[in-house]
């Protein structure tokens, strides 16, 4: 139901890590749903993340420009606050306080947040949607590969409406109001993505993968990435 | 359930507004329960005072000091939001959209929220707690004056759970760590009083009661800051 692999890229098209050379076996490509992440640490990250969401959301709530908007946006505030709930409510179901097992993830997530926000309404509507897309694509993925019990909790719960139907529907009629827009936003689109890679990257070797799990995960970072297209398109951007 | 006046003062506490040899009667006396607010811009109101609750407590996450401070705040901040949309729906279920239905009234609640924010987390916690506090019981006491069918949807999503206790509790402990908070933190609560009490009254006006009214309700206000001297207690602060 969530796979980010539906749509797999013909092998040619995928970066190689190794020397061609070297046989081309199937254990060279390995989805994020082949690791098993560590679960407390897998829902830390994951719940901070949607807090930290949240606040982003919540900074374009603050700065929106009609009432409606407001009301847009609070909607999507309030569907990624949910998730965040959702996931520290399983941290709870293993024995720990949120708060202090989220902890030792804040100051990168925070510093991460405060780096991508956006100077204005638009640029955090953005950011809204392609870094909670490209995370949010990102956390499945890896939930894929838990245990079936946590999995058929986790991955019901990431999945749940995102609410980004009512963040393209702003976007797209600002933009269609003001073409000016589309430039500036789609190289913030570019800009977004590298800082959002870096922080996906960073949390594995927090859940317990190590850097060579990491350089086999590139073809399910290009898989991010051509997701992440995807969603620039819908807002008319160019990637 | 929701009355403001389960404990009300002898009549002789009151403060009276006609003279003394006038006949006291009970018309002399009015609960805001005996006005019957337009809906339309009560709801109006209401929601748009909920939203900008949402955001003063979504601030407060932003500059909370620990991870599970944060965590906390952030479930007040759903739960305004959750009040938020309730009354959304509600402004729906009249044929009216939300976000033109509450622009009328955006300015001078923003221009309110502005001046009450708080200048750090310890006043942002105070103003969300006691400023929700006082215009909640206001907003459910006139609640009590819609129609019987507007009422019995209205009160419950007005008098559910506010989590306010998790906001007295991160305030009790701060003040307990660092007594030099308390009489910043009094000071701060008796002059949100004033500003919370002028927009209260100014709401009025807007929902179809005259000045006439308003004067014959100053000892509904008088139960107002009553309430919000408990408010203050709850927080071992002087009134």
């Amino acid at each position: 139901m969530v796979s980010l692999f539906s749509q797999r890229p013909r092998r040619t098209d995928v970066p190689r890590l190794k020397p061609r050379r070297e046989p081309v076996a199937q254990v060279d490509r390995v989805d994020l749903a082949e690791l098993t992440p560590e679960l407390l640490p897998y829902l830390s990250q994951a719940a901070y993340v949607q807090l930290a969401l949240f606040e982003t959301l919540s900074h374009a709530v603050g700065v929106a420009p009609t009432a409606a908007s407001k009301v847009a946006v609070s909607r999507v505030a309030a569907l990624a606050l949910a998730k965040h709930h959702g996931l520290a409510a399983e941290i709870k179901g293993l024995g720990h306080e949120p708060g202090p097992a989220m902890a030792p993830f804040a100051a990168r997530i925070d510093e991460y947040a405060r780096t991508t926000l956006g100077a204005d309404w638009y640029e955090m509507l953005v950011t809204a949607y392609l870094t909670a897309g490209l995370l949010g694509d990102f956390q499945l993925q890896l939930a894929t590969g838990l245990s079936a019990d946590a999995r058929t909790r986790i991955i019901p719960l990431l999945s749940g409406d995102d609410g980004h139907a009512l963040l393209v529907d702003e976007l797209r009629s600002a933009i269609d109001a003001n073409p000016r827009l589309a430039s500036r936003l789609a190289l913030w689109g570019r800009r977004l993505v590298g800082d959002t890679l870096l922080i996906a990257r960073s949390s594995l070797a927090n859940v317990g993968h190590s850097r060579r799990d990491e350089a086999r995960l590139e073809p399910a970072f290009t898989e991010l990435i051509a997701a992440h297209t995807r969603r620039m398109d819908a807002l008319g951007l160019t990637a």
